[in-house]
């Protein structure tokens, strides 16, 4: 299963090429992660993968330019691979069947008190498996 | 005696008209005033003032447009006005004798702990006077 | 007439404070008037608006911190004043009947082939004084 | 040869969980890039490079959370790969011996006129070559 955000734009994310500019894409992955496991996880009562989560790792590709529409751009995402202490979640931001980016990042359970990484709950591991997806 | 800050630019600050956006000229002015209360502040023993100090109120008059430039742009800042639980800073945004942006901020000092504006202390006052100038 | 826009907020927009960072607002503030002069300027057929206006001045000020908050932030907006060459936006940043922020900006029409301001247009004046209100 | 970048940090940088946010680094990758392609490119009289280059992908991988501090973060940038009609740069942020974070970007040298993408020039890869350097 896919889930599916719609990413507000802001004007002044196009810098002086009239262009969504690069940083930017990565803003919206968090925008779309963040609705994913924070508000999902927690109408779903998964309360840990709201509270800490470190991104390990990135990788964009950009297909295309994107430029700012009043109705913002859309985001799919989903769970690429799922180990015992991280996770992959892949998006793809795409508007009207045009495809601006595809995306991945490596994400890292993390235990704010103790300061140090952890595994994947077995609660977390029943919520990720519902997004686990072949590309 | 004015404080006097090079700010270092971005080339992202910039917009789709080609100009630094007028949002980012505020991110310039608190780039400034850290500059000016942590870092001076602590240099000094004025740790009060690094650790919580709120803005009530900017206002910000923009004089010409500004584009990025890799050795950034030089802020001027001083003290406006001390009073009992507040104190206000001026700006100046310049450049090469050419005026970019004029500016003021309302800052309250705040107890962090106790979650409430506090007084602005004697010896932030001693500080912040050195900084006291006619406009 | 008031013209009401709900703004998404980024998860990122707090700082280390844990609340919006003061200069986000102003972020807050360019995303509702791009929705009032941009798309319903678009809509009525008033596009000078949309090509080129210019600010020349913001005044802010800040009643209570913000959280981030999936659903966004109501912005509030109205036109103060209109001049033969400029016109005055105020706004009001709140949720829930908790007000934010109170907010003004000018705004200059600016012809962006003869670079340089112009006056306001009868058309842009109509659009205008239908958002005209006493605070 | 690797080039050598100071790059200025923003308080705001920091989001909620008092760290540099991981979008920010992205920021920090591209002012190391202008600083290394525009300003000494148009320092050796290279236009070409400073007038546009595409981000066709990037990855970046977390070692280490990183705290705003007033003396900014070192980058050190160098080119992996020259190809036909594109480069790669890697990176590393890092400071006082502490590495913050690695990263690579694909670059896309773009004729702006003609509005696609084009060959790298014998002038740039003249250029490129002397940063060449095996990680």
């Amino acid at each position: 299963m896919r889930h599916q955000f719609r990413c507000a734009m802001r004007w002044a994310d196009m810098d002086a090429y009239g262009h969504v500019n690069n940083v930017v894409y990565l803003s919206y992955l968090e925008e779309a992660r963040v609705d994913m496991l924070f508000t999902l996880g927690a109408e779903l009562g998964v309360k840990a993968l709201s509270d800490g989560v470190l991104v390990a790792r990135h990788e964009i590709e950009y297909k295309r330019p994107l430029v700012y529409h009043p109705r913002g751009v859309a985001i799919d995402l989903w769970v690429g691979e799922i180990k015992a202490a991280s996770f992959e979640i892949r998006y793809e931001v795409h508007d009207d069947n045009v495809l601006f980016a595809r995306a991945a990042s490596l994400l890292v359970p993390y235990d704010l008190e103790a300061e140090r990484p952890r595994r994947v709950t077995d609660e977390e591991r029943a919520f990720l498996e519902k997004y686990l997806a072949a590309d």
